[in-house]
């Protein structure tokens, strides 16, 4: 019998995570190409995934997977694994301690495990369906947040995003008194919308790999995200609102009205 | 004689960052205080300010003393210490780990010593006037970037600042293709610009307990600081367009459009 995919997940993120901080902790020696703005890929993004698809081949070999830089290894079971091994790779290159490793698991076109790990600040995010979410081991939950004016919401743009979209979503979340937050990692904003740091988190599209491990983590932890198809998402990346329950509808209908 | 500020105000920032992130670990116990969204105030806040002016008054009791929680001790020396016991205050509160301690030294209406200590990065940002600046010991320069799509643009702004400026400025940096980031610590930002992760850093008005030791650190590590009246930003603030030489023109000139 296999062993358990959620503590198989939980180790394997950490692990990982530490593996990808020792490239950080010598950042000037690193090969770095550029993929151009926000979208540079390093050695250690590579050698990361490499460790992570290695990890999961030997533990579930029937698993499919998906990860940002080695597309899709095509399995037999229900579980599809999907791996960003460095979200947030500019601030990793540029020295700013906000990235992480993210793995999420879908089963049967569902959302099944997310996992987070922030190896800077030592903190592991953790979310099974129907289990709750977890941060270090204690359980968190989403913000009790009634308003935009009470808290920060999470916003993500990057080279493939629509500018005029994101443009239109921070006038109107002025207007209404809110304000945003933008540290250049999109899993991270989703796990720090899962344990209540900030109120939610949008972006007009995101990959798999950057979104959903989070969005499990918000579900699990309390939050509302937007419906999507997780299959159709796997492959294409999908339109992302997440937030605590208490400015869900407000954010929807902010982002049904900026998002074209 | 007395000791050297410099060396003084560096073991001061790092002393109040450990004893204040003391409090960053028991947050739940905290009482916190509401002064409304983006500037709430805590016991950490004062006690931390409390600890900061105790050490310099007892150090340089001839010297000024201006801090965000406590208000002006007027001296008669040539120096002025603008205190931030804890900038980003609304992370602090919600568990993000991005916030700093922040001691800036003003000399004769000019600006003398600026350090900044992240506590949770344990990163020590310290630079004094003529004698270039270093990060943890090690110098640190400004980004070598020469334009707005190589790199990411620190952007501040709080309920203090213009809507519409800040509105303004996203638009304008979008259309010439760079990205803003917000991790909502001004101060932490203006390290990061002047260690080369931010290629600048613009807020359309700070206040000198915010902007001050990150201007001076900013122009030690080689970058451009628009100019101000240092005296009068002391008391008023000022507004904050500091970058690396290579993009400074093309900020200045976006800001000079944005901010109204």
């Amino acid at each position: 019998m296999s062993q358990d995919r959620f503590t198989f997940a939980k180790a394997l993120v950490k692990r990982a995570g530490v593996f990808a901080h020792e490239y950080y902790m010598r950042l000037d020696t690193l090969n770095i190409e550029s993929k151009g703005h926000q979208d540079m890929v390093s050695e250690a993004d590579r050698d990361t995934e490499a460790l992570v698809r290695n990890a999961i081949a030997q533990a579930f070999p029937e698993d499919t997977i998906v990860g940002e830089e080695d597309g899709v290894n095509k399995g037999t079971s229900e579980y599809t694994w999907i791996i960003d091994p460095i979200d947030g790779t500019a601030n990793f290159i540029a020295s700013i301690p906000q990235w992480c490793v993210i793995i999420a698991c879908v089963k049967n076109g569902e959302k099944h495990i997310g996992v987070i790990y922030d190896p800077c600040a030592d903190e592991l995010f953790a979310a099974e369906k129907g289990k709750g979410a977890t941060i270090n081991g204690t359980p968190m939950r989403v913000s009790a947040s009634q308003s935009l004016a009470n808290g920060s919401l999470g916003l993500g743009y990057n080279a493939r995003g629509n500018k005029q979209s994101t443009k239109n979503a921070i006038d109107l979340l002025m207007d209404e008194g809110g304000i945003f937050f933008r540290n250049a990692s999109g899993g991270l904003m989703l796990a720090y919308a899962a344990s209540g740091r900030l109120i939610g988190y949008i972006e007009d599209h995101m990959l798999s790999w950057d979104c959903m491990a989070g969005l499990t983590l918000v579900e699990e932890a309390g939050g509302i995200v937007q419906e999507i198809d997780v299959a159709d998402a796997v492959m294409n990346g999908c339109k992302v609102v997440a937030t605590c329950p208490g400015v869900f509808d407000q954010v929807k209908a902010l982002t049904d009205k900026s998002f074209i």
